[in-house]
């Protein structure tokens, strides 16, 4: 019976990247909700305002950091998933999977904002990525086991679990530096997110 | 007049799908708010953010379990409305029926992760997961009765129907341990939990 | 130019009914996050969560009449929309605006879930119900204005309009009630909104 | 490899839509979240919630403000994109720029809704319109550079970025006046922002 059930189970790929973009949406959202004025009496003056606007810096920083993060495994599953037209039981699964880490960035992303001076915050943040990644391979696993891609996309399989791996290296490395110096480890993640976004254009003009 | 609006109320099954995608998103990632850190000063060292995380081990275990019953859910769902690719009104409702209590697991987790130790708390959530379990029934009875399944497909309603069973009778008899001891009945629930999510993986390699 | 600009703007049904799908999930998911225990020490007894969760009795009404309410208007602009496979700049805004009550019932709800003893409360809950008639309608009459429904489908549209105004009258009839009473108001309220989720079933049947 | 990569991510227009049409539902609706009664004890008088309500008065101002103009860039997000039924790897992240500044609103708003008699706070609220407006000018600018718009569409993109412009000036215009009234500029804003919701309809009546 079981496995009657798994044929017919979580075949709409339709589904599954409808559920992922409703994730990935409010995750995107509620990240910013971290970011606040401190209660107030009202009255401020221009400058108590901004004063309160460059305390919220660092919070701000760690926003943005982790909105162009989940932009750039958005576009990574919106890749893989652009491969296959179909999905089946094992790929929802992985993908839930993936998802899941996605919804526990926005509390990482607090911790790392609260205590950008502790490595085990950065260790923390460096974790969830890594989860990303790995349960991202997941996908990419399940997307080939499952005979989901046709003949002609298998090459571009085997080029996203390198990109995976390139990109988890890179991150691994930038977190690593947080055993020396936290700050300059978010600074390193940060300089490698800026290459994901951007070089990969600069490569394209060339 | 009322018959007649009836017979061209809520056809489109697209809209059924992508507000149950967006209820589940938003839903799996709510979840996720109950795990904050404790409010601090600042200027913690590694040793007491560790213990802070670690405080959060319940909660974190609550959210773990939550989400993959969810998954559980999405995928049923997902499953079953991928047999129909017509609505009508009275599945409409009873699928809102069921996202009602989708939305409710975010508070009945917050009662179990706060209260592991009290059989009620057990009960509230075990309450959530039946009727999450009686109200997809009933979808899967909306739609037996429609005809919105074609000929060929209503061995696998069956089989759907007697999968819904099985699952709410071992979550039964894993709430029902509650009376003995909390603990073991939530550890219990994770069991069953686990199964559904990795045997009939075993099962599809057999 | 704006002419020019008008007649190429928000053309996509599809994106109209995936921001409106959107906008309910994200409303029915918020409301129930004024669902909450009061902050606790832990170590309750059986006896004290149930009684905390018996305290939460009028909140999780409102909750259940609000949920409902936004489960009719979702089937109604569903259907309105299934009338159409094409969208223009006028519904598309007059869509906003309907979405735009959908997002404040979390918080007239709130509002009357509060202070359920006071007229005003029950007076700010029928406001949002009624605005959310009156913009329903709006979206009515720019899709009958800008003849995007087929001819065939015509007379659904008044019978639409038709249903429109008799849910309007009856809600409106049950909150003139707060005038004496407001929980007898809201229970009428509660019956009139059990009466289309449940009579036209009925009347199916018949 | 980094080339070859970019030449098959992110091609799906749907997937950008479904994203985007997340991102807005969440966003239009968590602004609500600012408008709450104050803890109250209960046992309130019709006349002392009035008071209550009476108060929210700028928060709902604000509110209604920021809700149009999420819708106006929703309608303009909705509108480019129907220009196109592709995507590159170059107009996703383009659009993640735009939906990232979508995300702020609900911020930027709330500071405006606390400090409406300050010009910073009128600054940081119109900082975001023009971030808003040059992310979108991006999305123009890589559709146009992408190829992606078949050749009869060409002039659409012209009147589109006119618009853009013609908007911005206007925001830009209505900021400078809190130099002189936060609260004349505020009300210029709504002036504006009223202009593009309704005389639009007007050139087209005309």
């Amino acid at each position: 019976m079981t496995a009657a059930y798994n044929d017919f189970s979580g075949q709409n790929a339709e589904r599954v990247r409808a559920l992922s973009d409703g994730v990935f949406a409010v995750a995107m959202t509620l990240l910013v909700l971290e970011i606040r004025l401190p209660l107030s009496e009202g009255g401020l003056t221009n400058h108590e305002l901004w004063s309160e606007l460059v305390d919220l810096g660092p919070r701000l920083a760690a926003y943005l950091l982790s909105f162009t993060m989940l932009g750039t495994f958005w576009l990574a599953q919106h890749t893989l998933l652009g491969l296959t037209d179909r999905s089946n039981r094992s790929l929802s699964w992985a993908n839930l999977f993936f998802l899941l880490f996605v919804t526990t960035l926005p509390f990482t992303a607090s911790v790392l904002a609260e205590h950008p001076h502790l490595s085990l915050a950065v260790g923390v943040y460096w974790l969830n990525l890594a989860l990303l990644g790995l349960t991202l391979a997941g996908c990419v696993w399940r997307t080939a086991r499952g005979g989901l891609v046709p003949e002609g996309h298998r090459d571009q399989l085997a080029i996203f679990g390198r990109r995976i791996a390139l990109a988890q290296g890179l991150y691994a490395a930038a977190a690593l530096l947080a055993l020396v110096s936290p700050p300059t480890s978010i600074a390193a993640l940060a300089v490698v997110q800026l290459f994901f976004v951007v070089a990969p254009r600069l490569g394209r003009v060339a």
